[in-house]
């Protein structure tokens, strides 16, 4: 689960940007169906509230990408969701690989933005947007335990989170946003809450190491099934 | 060490293509002054040689960014290097973050094709380019151990190949390539080549857990310095 993603497009208020309008130009689409973007729009961002944590869809793309790569994703003994900033939901199919070149992320997220889901060539739904807080989509999922990563946690390993805390269904929770700490109202509903190196980490090394140590738990418990 | 990647500028036979120079006119650059990108210029390559493990400078930003986000590197106990498939040897400096924005990213990586270095404001080197095969640098580095990671490898774990391989200067070789293997040139660099899951890895999921598992295996060895 990534939650608060910086994933979001051009807000109404900066519309009419010049860095705003230049850049929907280029990608020949309006304004509010770009995706809100720092490396772009920063001049234009200064007067949008809470800007610090959002317009990073490149922070989101990696995470997303980290998550979707392992071989626990791959094997279908993940679901991976994005919470975003304006509270929107994203599920992904099962087995579903993203794009790695950030251009084509891009095109897929503009049109699940605007029609909220994306299809294969055969009609089948890849991925599918709704309106939603974290707290909604806690009570559809109904998830064992709910632990939030952040280097305002306990301090711990990630090997020791898993093992304490990987059961049936557990919700892990990164942050999708470059900087800062998770709001209230997402901590509120995290069970508990770990940093699993004594540095702040990017949020695509806590899922790497996190899901690792969840299939490591797997081979473990179930050998017969390791590689 | 990231080896026979799939990064260099777009090459003189191409550089006329529809493809190419469209999007060169958009970068505001000379064709030949952009990174060749399937993404792009997926129609032009078809003419290239080898052209299915060329032009995926998106697959070198994952590899690279995850080996430069780990603490492993931050704390300045790893050295980085990207070998591209045009034989040329890209050194990052100590602690260097490369930008998560691919558009940043690309900026980098045509300034550095560009003038061999890229530099800080203050003028400090960030990273370096010069021309050099694998064998070159294996020369000047020394390591005492070079280990390939590939699915056509031995079958181990991430766990077990640190255990084995990681002494004081082991050098790691990921490809950075979509698919297929290394070449023969590079293969007979190798004292030992290892597959670490029973599927094919994307190079920056082989990366970030080589590298979880030696800055474990150094705080297993060296527990007064474990956070």
């Amino acid at each position: 689960m990534i939650a608060e993603a910086a994933l979001e497009c051009v807000p109404e208020e900066i519309a009419g940007h010049p860095a705003v309008s230049s850049r929907a130009k280029k990608l020949g689409r309006k304004a509010q169906e770009t995706l809100l973007d720092r490396s772009y729009h920063h001049a234009a961002m200064k007067r949008l509230p809470d800007s610090w944590k959002r317009g990073r869809p490149d922070i989101v793309h990696f995470a997303l990408m980290e998550a979707l790569s392992t071989p626990l994703f791959i094997q279908g003994q993940l679901d991976v969701y994005v919470h975003t900033f304006g509270d929107m939901i994203i599920s992904m199919a099962a087995g579903l690989r993203v794009p790695k070149s950030y251009f084509r992320f891009e095109g897929l997220m503009q049109g699940l933005f605007r029609d909220g889901v994306v299809k294969s060539d055969e009609g089948a739904v890849l991925m599918e947007m709704r309106k939603g807080t974290l707290a909604d989509l806690i009570k559809e999922v109904k998830p064992g335990r709910v632990v939030g990563l952040s280097s305002a946690g306990v301090q711990s390993s990630a090997e020791q989170v898993v093992r304490k805390n990987y059961v049936d269904s557990c919700m892990f929770v990164i942050g999708g946003f470059p900087k800062g700490h998770f709001g209230d109202d997402t901590k509120a509903l995290f069970n508990c809450t770990y940093s699993i190196e004594g540095m702040g980490l990017e949020a695509h090394v806590v899922i790497a190491r996190i899901l690792y140590e969840c299939e490591k738990k797997n081979k473990r418990e179930k050998p017969s099934q390791a590689a």
